[in-house]
């Protein structure tokens, strides 16, 4: 895998103890640099590095990724049915390619990796190409295998990935997948002038909202211990951050080598419920807005049965719900476009406190691999 | 609830310990009396219960469901898109109602309940019905709000199931959920004569195969204490096995509150691979067949890092991959089309036979009511 533009001082550790821990100090910068391309502060304006691209003709989206980048394409599901009203299709790649899934005309597919070497995204990407797709391609490496067979290539700036576990590049699809939807909104009529100024200032407050969460990294440190004692975790969340409790999991999965396992919050009581006792930590991620009372209600279910939260929600909401929870993280109070980038922060920070605690190899955890270009 | 048709001989428990044991061994004659609903055996054709509802119109279909009917549901899509080449979305009841999704013209939305009157599921269907779709429901209880409500109503006849966690629901729901993707492949001209009488065969064996699967019961008892003394499992399949795993594994947690997970076989080396140690059993799904070599690789790698495999395969799969697994259980050779429902017979006696082991309540397991019917 080639990587470009590896400067020494973008792939030492600084003053961080790992990898991870550094790269999760770059978001708000490198976050910030993203957008840079897909904003047009001066004039309001969201814009694609192609500007010709034709958008308007866009009928149907498909995402397909794996991973984390599967979790960051569910999020721009949300994104681009609620702002451009254009329905979205996803699965993991290696499911997807072998389904030999009905492509209609008019359709663009949306292929997510760091890498941009995937091995199943990629044999994804060709079989929409062979189907007429048009072929979208978010990557971090711009002279990927995908980034040259798409036709329009979406690069994340996030620099190189060292870490195993994938944080910044994270953060940085969702910024460019964000921008896209926004973009597609407006091709499609959706999205007026006033609207798009207000989504150019939400996302323009994402670093300094990256930054404002980086804010907790020590009372998370604090509350590490909390979860690290324990062998299953789960992570409830609705809407957008359902897929954030699917990567918190994952993370903790990968690094900690704890079972968690992410969950919509409304789907508990048909079963997983049954696992709540004393044991079992629930983090709970529930940003104030509209599916927070719903989200809240299943977080009292499980408290009901002795469950033990963790609610990660901003000021208001813990002064909501935080009464009885182990431990609350406050975030920055952020619009719900945004509040996914800004709630990856303290999920990748509680899986890195949570594998220092067990003294696990957070830079290269066992059994994986940085990329998977084998099948 | 109203529970319709239930005779003194439905709700005892017979001669089995449990009415979930006794449910997994109804299976083989609720799934024929379900099938024959759907099957004109002397004709050699599939039908619906109600003969003039148009399926040719039909240009895409959007399943909605929970818990269990969710996977009955994910099966479907596989069933759907490869027969009848009509795209399928498909989402759990608790997201799709709060998403506000983009439904196109010429849709059928398809609800599954075992009830008919889940609290999320139904409020989907009211979504849909207010966005102009057409609503087919598959429900056990042919007087419920959702049957009332459908525009095609698709029974299952599984008689009244009183365990709270589903099963013979499950697979009555499998049974019509294939005789309508027949139906639909045959209105959109995708079922010809000939083909049409090999699927009528193939369904009409899956009764005597249920017999099948259930011989290996005792096998599968002697087998639960390798899964009983676990606290963490993984499941993995591939294609409408994926689905099966999520099964799987949603039994274990309701009545033996093992946390196990199921997972997309692919998925695994995206990051789950990093929890497997000896101490975490890992349950293969993987029927002969076009993806057998993918699992089976997938499979290996567990292996490859010390973990410990339960391969369920039949006599073919089970003698090409079966060594080094710490148990195997061989399931009769069935069509592909069958296979998710014959498969679900050993995932529920694994779940049933480790539940007994650990002397839980199989009945009526913690935390858990048989229907939803709260939001």
């Amino acid at each position: 895998i080639t990587i470009s533009g590896v400067t020494g001082e973008l792939i030492s550790k600084g003053n961080h103890r790992h990898y991870m821990l550094k790269e999760i100090y770059e978001q708000p910068v490198v976050v910030a640099q993203t957008l840079k391309s897909y904003l047009q502060r001066m004039e309001d304006r969201v814009s694609l590095p192609i500007p010709d691209f034709d958008l308007g003709t866009i009928r149907r989206v498909t995402i397909v990724a794996c991973g984390t980048s599967y979790y960051a394409g569910m999020v721009a599901k949300y994104w681009i049915e609620q702002f451009a009203r254009v329905p979205v299709d996803i699965d993991v790649a290696s499911e997807f390619r072998y389904r030999a899934p009905v492509m209609e005309d008019g359709g663009l597919m949306i292929v997510i990796s760091q890498s941009g070497e995937t091995a199943d995204t990629l044999a994804a990407l060709r079989y929409a190409r062979a189907e007429g797709q048009k072929i979208a391609a978010v990557v971090n490496v711009p002279t990927s295998t995908m980034a040259r067979e798409a036709d329009l290539l979406l690069p994340t700036h996030a620099g190189p990935e060292i870490g195993v576990a994938s944080t910044k590049a994270f953060t940085c699809q969702l910024a460019v997948l964000a921008a896209f939807a926004a973009n597609l909104a407006r091709a499609k009529g959706r999205l007026d002038a006033k609207a798009e100024k207000e989504l150019v200032r939400h996302l323009s407050e994402a670093p300094a909202a990256l930054n404002g969460a980086l804010a907790y990294d020590e009372s998370i440190e604090d509350m590490a211990h909390l979860v690290a004692g324990a062998r299953d975790v789960l992570y409830l969340g609705r809407g957008p951050d359902y897929p954030l409790a699917l990567e918190g999991a994952l993370k903790l999965k990968e690094i900690s080598y704890i079972h968690a396992e992410g969950y919509a919050a409304g789907e508990m009581k048909h079963g997983p419920i049954a696992l709540i006792d004393d044991k079992v930590p629930v983090i709970v991620l529930a940003p104030s807005g509209p599916l927070f009372e719903k989200t809240v209600s299943n977080m009292q279910e499980v408290q009901a049965r002795g469950g033990k939260v963790i609610l990660i929600s901003d000021y208001d909401g813990v002064q909501a719900a935080g009464e009885g929870c182990i431990a609350t993280i406050t975030m920055p109070k952020v619009h719900p476009l945004i509040a996914p980038m800004i709630y990856a922060v303290p999920v990748q920070l509680l899986a890195y406190h949570v594998a220092v605690a067990k003294g696990t190899d957070v830079d290269q955890p066992r059994n994986l691999a940085k990329s998977v270009t084998v099948e």
